[in-house]
């Protein structure tokens, strides 16, 4: 059988026919949706050879920019909000439990573990000294022991430590005794702008839109028995809530950064934990 | 207003409001499209975050497989038939003018002119010798002077001299003169893998499919009045016409390698260019 000649019609299922072969089930669902989202969009918007070129260049240098300090098509997916639509599906809302967010580009995986109480700031950071504190518990309200936190946050200049020659800094992860509660000295998150010196900071102005993030500390927390939490805290009041520019914000999510007597401020939080399930996947 | 605690229902209208205000109409068009498919796709697959992330991964490494001689995305685009899509989109099949196919990644800008007749070959080179030879026309017939054709091809053992470190090779531009007439000398065309060593490989190889192509000779001709041709001449024969990696086979595009009396493989194909049009894109 002769299959040349495809037209532009035709082609896309000369393309699904090739993969069909797949021996993984869940590659050739993934490779099968994707191959005919990427046709349609492609016969939608129908560019030419000089416009497509211009989006193999764009994703060449979004690739080039990434390094082990840089993920730049983690942050356009965040921008594209990719990212939330991902954590929507495989963590939802239930009952009370903490809302996820996005990860966010500035994880660092083996942060040093603090004694509970420690400071992450190093001394000469910029920011406003802040102390956060709470408790971790499970969807019976009992507090879970042995919570491993691992928190994140940019200085008040807005920066990450992977984003300065500064060594680390504002990253730790605390454990929880048996009363499940925490408490660690930070700094007051400060808005800022997402990196936008590279192709995705391109995009954003092309497309009409500013850079920032409302501030906010990162958490991810793991406990033995119950899933992994993925979210951030955002300051009350910020002027970003409603532009988050990675689309991250769920009100349930915002807390207040209230000044304290000493001139430092403090926020509380209590996190609500779900049961493990069997699988990731949302039906 | 607070538009915060977007769903999976309502996230891609929030991301389609934020660009709203794109100043090119034809990259809000774009971005529209793109945003649409990319969110629905990952509806549809329901990623987990795990897979999400070998997802960026696996386009991080593709962007860093890239460099000035080797270009991932435009082999995944021409793997995945996109390239091919785009080429329908742009030149169609009208009449008698010869029909496109994929440039591929292995066009360099800025090939040495040779005088008509020569050998694009360099002495050491693996291959079967062979003349290729023909006209440049018109849709009126008539030959076309001053068109430049530019040919690259791989060797006999199937690289081109990108892949290797033996500098410039079996490529060149040609000019017509008042007959239209080209003739220079090349090797027989071999079938051959697509770079297979990098992350297009390991999708090949995931999804069932071999990395091989039909040995061709590649042709960009340019001439004042006509549209550009990106074209091969596939050799008839060649056990991969029916399964090209590329998905870059036309019928009209198959041609005779027949062997000469001196030993040598001769082919003739006449090339008939399209006048030049005012828009490059179909409606």
């Amino acid at each position: 059988m002769t299959i040349r000649n495809f037209t532009e019609a035709t082609l896309t299922a000369e393309v699904l026919r090739r993969i069909e072969a797949t021996p993984n089930p869940r590659l050739k669902q993934v490779m099968t949706s994707m191959v005919k989202h990427l046709h349609a969009f492609v016969r939608e918007v129908r560019p030419t050879q000089d416009e497509w070129f211009e989006g193999i260049k764009f994703l060449t240098e979004t690739g080039h920019w990434c390094d082990d300090k840089r993920q730049e098509f983690i942050l356009m997916s965040d921008t594209l909000g990719v990212s939330m639509l991902v954590d929507f599906i495989n963590y939802g809302k239930e009952g009370q439990e903490t809302e996820s967010t996005v990860l966010g580009p500035f994880f660092v995986e083996g942060a040093p573990e603090l004694p509970m109480g420690a400071s992450i700031v190093k001394p000469g950071t910029v920011g406003e000294p802040c102390v956060a504190s709470g408790c971790v518990k499970g969807a019976d309200g009992k507090p879970i022991a042995g919570a491993v936190i691992d928190v994140w946050q940019a200085a008040g200049d807005g920066f990450y430590d992977v984003q300065t020659p500064d060594g680390p800094n504002l990253r730790a992860r605390f454990r929880t005794g048996a009363d499940g509660k925490y408490h660690f000295k930070c700094v007051r998150p400060a808005s800022y702008p997402v990196p936008h010196d590279g192709p995705v900071g391109r995009m954003l102005v092309a497309t009409g839109r500013h850079p920032m993030r409302p501030g906010h500390l990162h958490f991810m927390i793991e406990a033995p028995g119950h899933e992994k939490l993925v979210t951030h805290l955002f300051v009350r009041g910020d002027e970003y809530l409603d532009s988050d520019a990675v689309f991250g914000v769920k009100d349930s999510l915002i807390v207040d950064f209230e000044k304290t007597a000493d001139g430092a401020y403090a926020t509380r939080y209590d996190f609500v934990l779900k049961p493990a399930r069997q699988s990731a996947r949302a039906a």
